[in-house]
């Protein structure tokens, strides 16, 4: 069902101090640092053999991502997997007892389709992603 | 310096019906369940395109899986990255100002070297491990 490892995303407080260890310690390719609104977080993209890292600061005290980190302090967020048909596996897991947060894909970065799993029902917060043809 | 996400270790609570999840629903591979004594811990794994998922439950009350699950609720807990010369890393991270669990590489499972970075200095908790002749 699921492909592979789209990216892991992980909740930081501080951007640029967490883009220092994972380029110039770690030693990890950086590919873009963005903002994404919607999600009130700003984003920088890690590649390491075909996986991303995203670190994901919050830039609201509503963001998600800032909630999370009041509860559970930084760290490991969410892990994403790639599909390809993204409304049939909504589907599927839907009516294997999945509780979904999105019944329906939604608009992702770069051109992408998103939805993501409850963690009630799936453990950790799930994502899937679709990157074919809309 | 770090080549691959090696695995990525899932805290939960009930081995069974995890493994039910992303064996029968998600639709993983499962590769083998292993009880690893030294680390308390019953792990499940998993692999989705050469990157694998490991799923652990405690198995004792002082396991460090069940401390965190206790602190933080099951989910994400580690990530660990494939690396080629593991004492050479550690050397090079140490004086580069990361903190570490493991000031030398201990026996992991599978006949693997492996070290912990302590999350304090690495956001997340980080495995190395090396694959090689020791």
């Amino acid at each position: 069902m699921f492909k592979k490892i789209d990216h892991i995303g992980v909740a930081v407080k501080d951007l640029d101090e967490a883009v220092r260890l994972y380029r110039d310690v770690f030693g990890l390719k950086l590919l873009e640092i963005e903002e994404v609104e919607s999600q009130k977080v700003k984003v920088a993209k890690f590649d390491i053999g075909g996986v991303h890292i995203e670190l994901l600061q919050p830039t609201a005290d509503d963001s998600p991502i800032k909630k999370f980190i009041d509860k559970k302090g930084e760290g490991l967020h969410h892990i994403a997997y790639e599909v390809d048909d993204i409304e049939e596996q909504l589907s599927q897991l839907k009516q294997k007892g999945v509780k979904l947060i999105n019944e329906r894909p939604t608009e992702g970065s770069s051109n992408t389709l998103i939805a993501f799993l409850h963690p009630k029902s799936s453990i950790i917060l799930t994502e899937l992603v679709f990157k074919g043809e809309k």
